[in-house]
């Protein structure tokens, strides 16, 4: 089999992800390439050459600029700070490469078009790790609305909280300050939620109502030397919405929302039903439908099987549960099956950058006090 | 023991409900006076003196207006249509009597103003009929937030969505027009949800943005005559709040949310901790605090009992459930209790008056696309 | 409207959910008679008339002979405690009084039988006070099952759990001897599950394998001395059940499993679907039902209102939830139909015998290993 | 790094499953060897190769004897169906490889306690696939009671329902006869239960009283003709357990229990706390520990995180939750670790021979209708 020679840079969080997620995807689905663990970037050779070994990737380098030239490499995986995206996405795009970047996309919205413009020009495939769309309890609620059986959506209501700077005593860092990050919790957590809204709807975001706070204005420095530092961004976010079809709704982040942990959640409801997730079980959806005796209708919990997207790949036995990993393994299915087949990419860079706009529209509302268009 | 003379005008819901609590109040606490099912009014004699046999009052009356003046009768609760509460209470007042009405108070906050200006230059007593902030669980969660339990709130998300209008087929009513109604869900549950967001955050709502929507502009005239009218209020609201203590948070509200029956919900967030409640499951709270090992932190389910308010009156047994008209019960114990030792009742007409000016307030928003102070 | 006057031994837990029941119930119900409180008994007179204030009876005493010979009482209220229900109850009927107890009827099923002798012959109508079969989501239960909804019954799980006993410092009570409590955990809330069995499936329990176990052997004297004195009965007990209609099935029942507080829970396998309900979340039932596509099955949560049994009478709204008092309020609209209608009463002592003849089973069958018939 | 070659012989559900499990855990773990999908075993030729390419093994072959004596495979891993284990199993131990197999291990103790034999006189490791221990959630679970945290242990109980044999119309298959499966479900899915039973409470079962039956007696011959043949084994089947520990329990287990997909469930109970956990919410557990005000007692939900047993590995995030094959990583990593250490491993077939003998004792007893030993 044809293979498709991947170049990853970054081995934090996301990066060991992509690498569980490439060496078990040709083993769940029939790819029409083999996505191979070609080359690996890190900070320095050391590094790089040990996580080579760790991640199960055939070179290494310490110069991700080296990997992005690199006449082998067919796809540029970027999973490195956020802040670095642009530039490796640009040079990668530059060296005709197709890139599969981590989200957000970019610090801005400027930044993110820059980088849809560039790939357009260059004619390469693009993708971004929005990989709760994947899951396929939410490819199952996407079923169900687009197929008209909860009628027409009338509300959205979708959040991602969670807490991992809830705690005041954790230092400035990257998340918290404009230069790396942009947005705070709406940039990282938040950006999520937005995708999904237009993913799940089949409708555009057009106008956007936001009001952002920041909890813990000032944290301790990161040295250590016990001085204090103002944080950047926003710690919580919220926002009403209107969509493109008449749907109205609203969303909400937060990393500081105590309690938690994968917070990521929607109700969606329609003229003939409604539908209610958690991320925390991701492998549930509950669906109401309001039809049959008024005494019968109640919501049910429907556990993701095999008769559900992307579910019996992984599995011939319903509510056996597909876990964090599982969905960046469809995300790869996608990604080589884009690319491979030459089909367009869900959500590539113009999809992100859209993101990057609500944000921006979200933030920019919150400053001007009225509603703001996409 | 002292008798409280009850005069009730009003037997559908609501009057039902009133009728079980004076009943049954008296065995569940030890009161300072003895609320007595004295007169009841309904639209004619007739129907007066049937619902008196049904409900356990001592008399019957079709006029309201000799209720309202009866000498013997102490309280007048108005359980009536919303569009009428305030010509009664205005009367009632006049006659000197103490007034217990069912919530909203009133179909504007002109209105309520008058009835509050009313009640204090008479000095009457008045109480209105908010029943959920009485709930066991509800009282609990008050009391974790106002100890401090969950540290400095930082986050309040509220909703109070049901589904009684959902069916397009369902005529136009009194729910559905601005001369009985006012607002729509946003006035007719949404108003729980406003005065609980204050009642249990213990800070007042000082700023809203507001959006709402007929979800279902025209629907059947409820002649039967096959011709359509215009719905004149809304089917869905949602807020963005400011509180006065800094806290930020939203509300939801809705008569179309399918599958909803008793949606009144929220989710409070401190810098400590975090409280979950759903009516739907009324005697269950949900908390989280930030203490302890990491790996045993989690959402603690806790089942009323008769360690929290309220509940050892009504068994000393716990997790035994409380119901609806418990509630009510709770709220009766409270009505006499403020009455006979001349006590402030919460929520009297002052505090159901600024529910009406915060809906107001958030209808003003929507139409100006800017922050609306209450 | 005929009365029916109540006379009432005992003001425990279950006197005052008597008493509670008793006054709402006129108004909750459209009665065919009147129920009274008339008169009620404690151990002596000051107790009776204080308790008489408190519950609103119109007279007491503090000889529970002379009321159930007292010629204007209708019927015997028992609430006293468990091994005074047989000589009270024997007393009654031969005074010709309907007798009204709570459960379990008596301490074994050689006393049970006794009653339910001396009933039959004296021709007075008898119910016990086995509420949980009242609440609307477990009426709702058998008429999903009986309709033949779910198929043919084929597995019964069920249990009654509480943690009331698991604090091992808790002193020797009535509870845990032999002479003032027969069986332990078994006879205290296990008689509900056992009762519910029967009453949920329609089929009669024929035999039983048992086994029990005394968790905490010995406990305080009760009279402080520091002393410690033997647990005479069951802390937990489980069964295999053989039912008459082919199903089998098997019980738990504990007095002290912690974090257990009122853990009555069932769930019901037939050929076509399943039930699963919790008497901790007591207004919901979880129905699954196998039709319809495959990817849209699952247990749809049922949240009772008006279409189910006797939720109307409580509240015209859907969701708004019942509470335990509630469950008194329906057996005591069953009581005072079944004696003025002069219609069979269930489950009446003949009823209540049975369960005493299971508890017996089961004791036996865990002395000797074997099956045991009813 | 040092590679461990795995000879497969199977590729149905539980073949994939492994595949999967082998490609992801290097990158997972650092393993002290590698894993090698080397060499895959069909029924023929044409797809054993079919199956290699998808399944990414290096070679194939349609002969599994071929496979268990080649030089270069390490370890046999039997996914073949279950009555094919033991023959597989003894000709893999007879050429001295390593065996993994899946359970059952075999039909019946006797095989399994030959098997047991062998494989110890070979001094090969073996490990069974009782894959549900290695959740995150039930060695956390695990942890807790080995820790004491709960106190002394006082009930179990446990079940493995599913429903995939509920529909009649499902002809007679491998599960249904005794020549192919010995046990119905109490073998199948019954297994693991008993094994997770042992693993949890660190307890040994010593006796058991069991009851077992076919609910659907007869079904269609799988050869389309229309006739009808008859079930050997039980559809569902449920135990009395006695620990050697002093502690009681029972377990239920069903293939036809319809709504139910993965329904391996617990609920521990422990003199200072209870846990419970449903394998259809894999990814939680709920823990009560009897301490702190009363008022604030409750069943917590932990989501797993980075500080619960082997999840870390997978993300540094809490709550984002693992799947079904997740598990079979982490026991392909105690496999190899076992392997490579030469350290025992858990479940080996001594534990699955004691598997073997709970259910032959349970059948035994169900026969006789008595307690069994072990």
């Amino acid at each position: 089999m044809q293979p498709l020679n991947i170049g990853l840079i970054g081995t934090g969080f996301m990066g060991k992800a992509h690498a569980i997620a490439l060496k078990a995807a040709p083993t769940v689905f029939n790819l029409p390439a083999m996505p191979v663990c070609d080359l690996l970037a890190e900070v320095d050779d050391d590094l790089a050459a040990r996580k080579a070994r760790e991640l199960g990737f055939a070179r290494a380098t310490g110069d991700w600029k080296a990997l992005v030239t690199d006449p082998q490499v067919d796809v540029v995986d970027i999973c490195a700070p956020n802040f670095l995206h642009k530039e490796m996405a640009l040079a990668a795009i530059a060296a005709d490469k197709h890139v599969y970047a981590e989200k957000p996309l970019a610090l801005s919205s400027a930044d993110a078009q820059e980088m849809v413009e560039a790939a357009e020009r260059a004619g390469v495939k693009t993708l971004v790790g929005f990989n709760y769309i994947r899951n396929s309890a939410t490819q199952l609620a996407r079923e169900i609305i687009a197929s008209g059986e909860i009628g027409e959506l009338i509300h959205f209501r979708g959040r991602h909280n969670e807490d991992y700077m809830s705690d005041p005593a954790r230092p400035l860092d990257w998340h918290t300050q404009r230069v790396t990050a942009g947005a705070g919790a709406l940039g990282d957590v938040g950006s999520h939620i937005l995708n999904m809204a237009e993913y799940l709807t089949g409708q555009r975001i057009s106008e956007v109502f936001g009001q952002l706070q920041t909890v813990i204005p000032r944290r301790p420095l990161p040295d250590g030397s016990g001085g204090m530092g103002e944080v950047e961004n926003d710690d919580q976010a919220q926002a009403l919405l209107r969509f493109d079809g008449g749907l109205i709704g609203n969303i909400e982040t937060s990393r500081v929302a105590t309690g938690r942990k994968m917070g990521l959640a929607y109700t969606i409801t329609g003229t003939k039903g409604s539908i209610i997730f958690d991320q925390e079980r991701m492998s549930e959806l509950q669906l109401y439908k309001q039809e049959g005796p008024e005494g019968r209708r109640g919501f049910s919990m429907l556990l993701v099987g095999p008769e559900h997207p992307d579910y019996a790949a992984f599995s011939p036995a319903p509510g056996h549960g597909l876990g964090y990993n599982d969905q960046k393994i469809i995300e790869i299915r996608d990604l080589v099956e884009g690319i491979v087949g030459n089909k367009p990419l869900y959500p590539d860079f113009h999809e992100a950058w859209r993101v990057n706009r609500m944000i921006d529209a979200i933030e920019l509302s919150h400053a001007e006090g009225t509603w703001m268009k996409v």
